[in-house]
């Protein structure tokens, strides 16, 4: 995580109008304005300080990754933050309304004792974060290299009479010793009709002769995610599945070259979605085709019918169709695109191809 | 997920005084009522019916898992439970106010139209789940062995030189390939210095000769998650190390012998820490003694100073005493007990000496 002073200076930009002081309590934000990895910690920010709360445990680690804020300790750390701004006399503090819980507000205005107001704080941190410099990019960029290698790694593994859950096994375990953090979500391999659940997760089914397998995988490196779907055919694949495949590949494109800075989020679902619905698809298209990623794997822009995000450049955005055929078995592609103003570059080193194995 | 008849039954009894409906929005209490295993749904619970209401991807694994309601599919579920409740006039919902965001609360308040009270639930679900059935028991100790065993295969490779992230790497594939659904929560390899970080995650530091190193892993297996610290060392250790361990070894045993159904949480803890403190150690140990586990891997009741909890018979929880001297290491050793009247009836089947590499 590179914190340049700007962010947090950027943020208090964004909220001056609203509140004279901030309190950020979802984590990966807590990340994204501090440096702050841990799994407990909470920030204030008022106009000319900011401090991270954390537990006496994480003492060490904050002060190693901390930036721009002032660490300190406190059992709770709401509570600590809180005490803080009421020290400073803050008169109103946002919230994140889209992660304060009830019960961690009453909390905060238990310990405010009615000296500020408090105010719903909406989403500027996550309206920052999607809009990507160079070495975030670079950083999803090498994360999808990274899942890109595994993959192709694990191919030669796949083959009828092997569990599921053991490929997701080894993929993991590759993520890891190739340097990745972590999976960036549960791995899913999802073969014959379980490749109609979106998200089967890998289970202990064997992979069978003839069947359609998906794949979704990604990896968590530098902090940044990656995210990568492909389906191999096992056999000879037959006239359906060949078309199937192809419609998804397809729509996967029309996404692709409808992605520009300054469109409309939902237009690119549109281009997919068309086409998957000329097809005679349409029904079975049962989501939306992307969402941002970085430090978490959804963010900002939502990339589906009811969207009312404008796509920006530096946006990092997943275009991923699927078909779902209950009892059949289903398709999806996935790749990560950059947003810009002359449209997508992909990410995703590997051909969108049907492996046939 | 054996989903009885009663679990429902019981939330409705235990909220009967206070609503004549509930909102049941975080994920480990839908699964706990309803064996749902997707990452989105919401239940409502009426007095006659209860409904699940998930995104159309999960339509076919909502049907497979679910129990006891019915499933339906909205592509926003919050927004369907609230139509869901409004169209039964439901006069006073109660929301899950530790985990409901003010966000959620305001969208659902917008649905109801103030044909409904919102009340503050508080975490019904969460006691039903802190007691666990001889059914659930037996899942945490299934996951317990599993990873006593991945640990007691990883042990021969740790020695100088290797990566901790290796390490890390080799017991998460373990803890899959033996029937794991995945890692509890990132598996932690500190060793030197580092093991003074209690969370300190595994990363790219090798093992060192004289190094104590902390292993805490765990496996969801079955839904439910196990845990286990152990503190190993490398070579043959200096009097300081044998002392120190054995502070924190006769602290779980003080922490154990103090288990008892009735009894305060905190005087559990208070017996841990005594004995540190006693040993001129008691400012560095810099967290709580333990905490419930189950569907989730931290829930209730907490065993810290400041818990006002009180064990009863059934609860599972860890005990974790530990100590972390910054720029010098650290110890910890974490065993899981059954709470019962005449005591605790431990897990994890290992022994709390110290292994010497």
């Amino acid at each position: 995580m590179p914190v340049t002073p700007s962010r947090l200076e950027r943020l208090r930009r964004l909220a001056r109008r609203r509140c004279d002081a901030l309190l950020i309590t979802h984590l990966p934000n807590v990340l994204y304005l501090t440096g702050f990895r841990g799994s407990s910690g909470v920030v204030a920010v008022a106009p000319e300080a900011a401090a991270l709360f954390v537990p006496a445990l994480y003492r060490t680690q904050a002060r190693e990754e901390a930036r721009e804020v002032e660490v300190r300790v406190a059992p709770d750390p709401l509570r600590g933050v809180a005490r803080w701004l009421w020290a400073r006399r803050a008169r109103s503090v946002a919230y994140e309304d889209l992660h304060l819980t009830l019960g961690q507000l009453e909390l905060v205005r238990r310990e405010l004792g009615g000296r500020a107001e408090l105010v719903a704080g909406g989403r500027w941190v996550e309206v920052m974060r999607a809009t990507k410099g160079p070495e975030e990019i670079a950083r999803i960029r090498a994360a999808q290299a990274l899942t890109a290698r595994v993959f192709e790694e694990v191919l030669p593994l796949v083959r009828p009479g092997v569990l599921e859950r053991d490929l997701a096994a080894e993929i993991d375990y590759r993520l890891r010793r190739h340097g990745g953090q972590k999976p960036a979500f549960d791995t899913i391999v999802a073969s014959g009709p379980r490749a109609a659940l979106p998200h089967g997760r890998a289970g202990g089914k064997r992979l069978g002769q003839n069947e359609l397998v998906i794949f979704d995988l990604g990896v968590i490196l530098s902090d940044y995610h990656s995210d990568m779907t492909r389906t191999v055919f096992l056999g000879d694949p037959p006239a359906r599945v060949k078309r199937i495949y192809r419609a998804v590949q397809q729509a996967l494109e029309r996404a692709r070259k409808a992605v520009r800075a300054g469109v409309p989020a939902r237009a690119v679902d549109a281009a997919a979605r068309r086409h998957l619905e000329r097809q005679g698809l349409g029904r079975y298209f049962i989501h939306g085709t992307g969402h941002g990623l970085g430090l978490e794997i959804h963010e900002d822009p939502r990339v589906a019918r009811t969207s009312d995000a404008r796509l920006a450049a530096g946006n990092v955005i997943t275009l991923e169709p699927g078909v779902y055929i209950p009892g059949w078995g289903g398709v999806r592609i996935e790749d990560v695109v950059v947003v810009g103003w002359r449209g997508a570059r992909t990410l995703t080193p590997l051909s969108t191809e049907l492996p046939c194995l």
